[in-house]
């Protein structure tokens, strides 16, 4: 049995010429030349900027992109979720850091089997009771965990409130013999998609500062953290060069998305990451003069973040409007002919993460050749 | 090997007393009994109205639902999708509709095979090209198509442009000895949620002069469809009275969602259906007074409904935004004080259909004890 519906579906085009025209749509497609050189430019701005990078797996929920990460320098990945960091153990790849909080008893059950599995493994904690059913747990268990201590930066998403706090919590850490206090996380969440690079760098310098004094109280007082992580796409150039970080939570370079392509990510108006994700729809039904119906709607992208963005197979200047689960519409400029029924439509994703997670698989292709089909390990591993 | 992620976690509590409480979160969950009181409620109505039922399986992607439904007296289930007619005949669903064309080589080719697997298969088709395609493949397959003429209400996604062009596609099916001239079909998508009963029954009543006048040409020209199917939940109890439709399309009522709950349905201010697809979440972090973070994001619900109700675990008056990809933020009434880490939150999806295809199967409760997991067998087949 093949592991993924696309692998049925599509394993017989793996290297035929011209395989991606005839795909089964909706489709996910990632370009795997663009993916590389994303990765590589990452890998190497890390390098330079004498930083770790600890991706996000939240972006790709693949144990063939962590792969190539780490290979290019990384570190591990981090996961949001217990389930992602479970799909990514089961596939081998280590050094993972789960980003949120793990609170309830039957993660914490599950916790403990994958730090059993993954004894590098690390996870976020913001609580004190939290960090008691943790050092229960993993002494229950024969285990040593690894704990991140969690800060808000300010947003009230997670993390400790106060440097006070911070302290408290990562004492209480330190003095468990059953865990282990690995640092702290500092995720900006809603800063990474701030458009100018001078607003976003500006707000970014403000709460990095208040992030140092947190890392000086704490060395001060015998708990330097091992590791400072957060940062994102949006951001990695600011935070390395501020230089409190010694790890960035980079996700969307990978595959770049809408929202980050209107970004000035570098402060240079440049664009360091192509849009190495994909989606190629198809038009099927086209009745009306000046626009045509296709294949994907609701159910084939995260609609959140508005419209894709279509980057092939129409005329410039088409338009798009989700019509349904399961349908758009494109909409032709005056006096322009669109495509007929049967042709290929192809998309950007507005927001790369959440669009990912409704798939099975990438369709990895080299120009318009099927080349590879990768599972999407994590897909709907929310929990 | 267990079928599913769900089954793999959960599988032990089934039957459990209280055990919906120990779900990792967030979890789909499916009240049985209000479940069977919807498929039963539906079915009475159409009974009474003499009219057949054909639910839309776009909404369930669920053999197990399939199943109960046309044990009730459905005639089967619609299909969006041709992957999702594949999962229900891979389940042995018969009496399929699937409701969009079908136009790719590949798709068509799929078509055949599963045409031969269950011959009572119906398509929809709205262009002459896709018509001529589908009487090729079906000759060259060796089997007898049934199509439905798909007639445009006036939304413009799929559906023959005019009353000439359908009696023109019902000519070409008649003409084809590979193919059957099964009937037509004719969705108000759009009219499905307008909240008022009185406006949506004027819109309604109006496309439905439309309809019948077509379905009146067809019939003086010996082409009188055998069905005439449509509608949905919004529009049920209008479509039965007008008595042009041989068989409803209804999807939502089995599970209800808040786009639903706060239409009008029936004319009369009642709810007939009730709220049986539930979400669970977690409280994951709780520092911030007057708010918390639960396990719940744009991954684990549609979001372009909006927000959704909180049903459960939480001060009355408390308000829920999204906060990324795998959190929301509760904020509870000025000097309410809420749930903390670890509490269970029940949220009602915004809007069913996108929601449920995020999810790998359905927690079947009765009262708070997990009774089933039931796979989302058609999740992600969107094509």
């Amino acid at each position: 049995m093949h592991p993924t519906d696309s692998h049925r579906l599509h394993a017989h085009l793996i290297g035929r010429q011209g395989s991606r025209g005839l795909l089964n749509t909706p489709a996910l497609v990632l370009d795997l030349e663009m993916l590389e050189r994303n990765i590589a430019a990452m890998a190497a701005f890390a390098r330079d900027s004498r930083i770790g990078l600890r991706p996000h797996s939240k972006t790709h929920k693949s144990p063939e992109i962590a792969r190539r990460q780490i290979a290019a320098g990384a570190r591990g990945n981090c996961c949001a979720k217990l389930g992602e960091a479970e799909a990514m153990v089961d596939a081998g790849i280590g050094g993972l850091l789960i980003t949120s909080p793990v609170v309830s008893a039957p993660g914490i059950e599950r916790l403990m089997a994958l730090v059993a599995r993954s004894p590098d493994l690390m996870v976020t904690a913001d609580h004190p009771d939290n960090v008691a059913a943790l050092a229960r747990a993993a002494a229950t268990a024969g285990v040593v965990l690894s704990v991140v201590v969690d800060i808000d930066p300010g947003m009230h998403r997670t993390g400790v409130a106060s440097p006070e706090a911070t302290v408290a919590l990562a004492q209480q850490i330190a003095a468990q013999p059953s865990l282990r206090f690995a640092g702290v996380q500092f995720y900006c969440g809603r800063h990474q998609h701030i458009e100018s690079y001078a607003e976003r760098k500006t707000e970014i310098t403000e709460r990095t500062a208040y992030l140092k004094g947190i890392v000086e109280q704490l060395t001060a007082g015998g708990l330097k953290p091992a590791i400072v992580t957060g940062g994102g796409t949006g951001t990695h150039a600011i935070d390395a060069a501020l230089g409190v970080f010694t790890e960035l939570q980079v996700g969307s370079y990978v595959f770049m998305d809408h929202q980050y392509n209107i970004c000035d990510l570098r402060g240079d108006g440049g664009l360091p990451f192509e849009q190495a994700l994909q989606i190629d729809a198809r038009v099927v039904s086209a009745n009306t003069p000046g626009m045509a119906t296709i294949d994907s709607g609701l159910k084939s992208m995260a609609t959140e973040a508005g419209a894709p963005p279509i980057l092939a197979g129409v005329p410039e200047g088409t338009s798009f409007r989700f019509a349904g689960d399961e349908h758009a519409r494109i909409t032709f400029p005056e006096g322009a002919s669109g495509p007929g029924i049967d042709a290929v439509v192809t998309l950007v994703p507005p927001h790369c993460d959440p669009t990912v997670n409704l798939y099975d698989a990438y369709h990895v292709v080299k120009g318009h050749t099927l080349v590879e089909i990768w599972p999407i390990a994590g897909r709907g591993r929310s929990r």
